[in-house]
């Protein structure tokens, strides 16, 4: 259904539409030849609307990604600490995928001079996982006696979704055996070592 | 000192004279606008003597790095594995400022759809450091009874130069205490549960 009356569209329903249509147009032509003048030719707006909301296209793509991503309420209880970090490592890779690392990259790249482009980085797709994974899978795990929240630095709350990154930037995926490697012998033996019981 | 007879420049001669002309025009336009053709101006010489020798700028770039880069016969022996790994990750750090963020992000974009391009790159960056951290810093743990090689996995091989180039790409660069904490919250801990002794 075509809009004739894009005038008219307001607030989150304008916002919508750019976002879809950043992510269309993100999808066609990928990270590098994304520009605001063609996510604002298909949205049927104009370039000062986007600039209002997101100052730059690096922005504006991770506000669309964060948006199109599924939101994860919580992780699953698998009923185990480990269960749960192979749970939130498999989202993480998911989303990475979904995401792709030319995006990946490309936004890194983008942000390194820009703090806060940077923190919109951070405020719009690390952090969710970060905490995710700290109120989800490490909370949990506490409760269940399997973790000793005191240890929990935060170099260990970063370091599920810095490893699976990792991975993902140098081999463009994560596989099922790689994310067993790093629960197995990196992730928990680091947090066993400083107090989790499993 | 200008050259006048470029054409007579052969073998290794030729070669040093391109990768510092690479060096220097990478320096001066960086990753994005490096091309064959300005390099091969500044080198007075032909693109089809540089593609000669290398198929890509891409692979050129690995080649001109590695050839820039100190290359590190061994590691110093600080007379501990925790020390050795402080080394290993503050000589990783340092090329990895030398090499650059943007640069780091540039190549890793352009060999994702290329398996040979990523091959030029294990072979010519990464497998160096890697190498270094087995050769040296694993072996003389295992010598000092540090640490037990039958639990050295691949993982635990690539963990710490893993760890480093992560900081690196997300925050475009390492501190002195991320090393700290990677060592001592990660490295040691993923080690120690797997045989080390320390």
């Amino acid at each position: 259904m075509k809009r004739k009356a894009t005038s008219r569209r307001r607030g989150e329903e304008l916002e919508q539409a750019i976002l879809d249509a950043a992510w269309a147009e993100f999808s066609e032509v990928g990270f590098a030849r994304l520009t605001m003048e063609g996510v604002a030719k298909r949205a049927g707006t104009s370039k000062p609307v986007l600039y209002r909301r997101w100052p730059s296209r690096v922005e504006l793509l991770i506000a669309c990604v964060a948006n199109r991503i599924p939101r994860a309420e919580l992780i699953p209880d698998t009923g185990s600490l480990r269960g749960d970090l192979v749970a939130l490592l498999t989202l993480a890779r998911e989303r990475m995928r979904l995401i792709g690392q030319g995006a990946m990259l490309g936004i890194l790249a983008e942000v390194s001079a820009d703090p806060v482009a940077r923190n919109a980085l951070f405020a719009g797709l690390i952090d969710e996982l970060v905490t995710l994974l700290y109120a989800g899978v490490y909370q949990r795990a506490i409760a269940r006696g399997e973790l000793d929240e005191a240890h929990l630095t935060p170099r260990l709350r970063r370091l599920p979704t810095d490893l699976v990154r990792n991975e993902f930037l140098v081999f463009s995926d994560a596989s099922d055996t790689a994310i067993d490697e790093m629960v197995d012998e990196v992730i928990l033996p680091a947090l066993r070592a400083r107090g989790a019981r499993t």
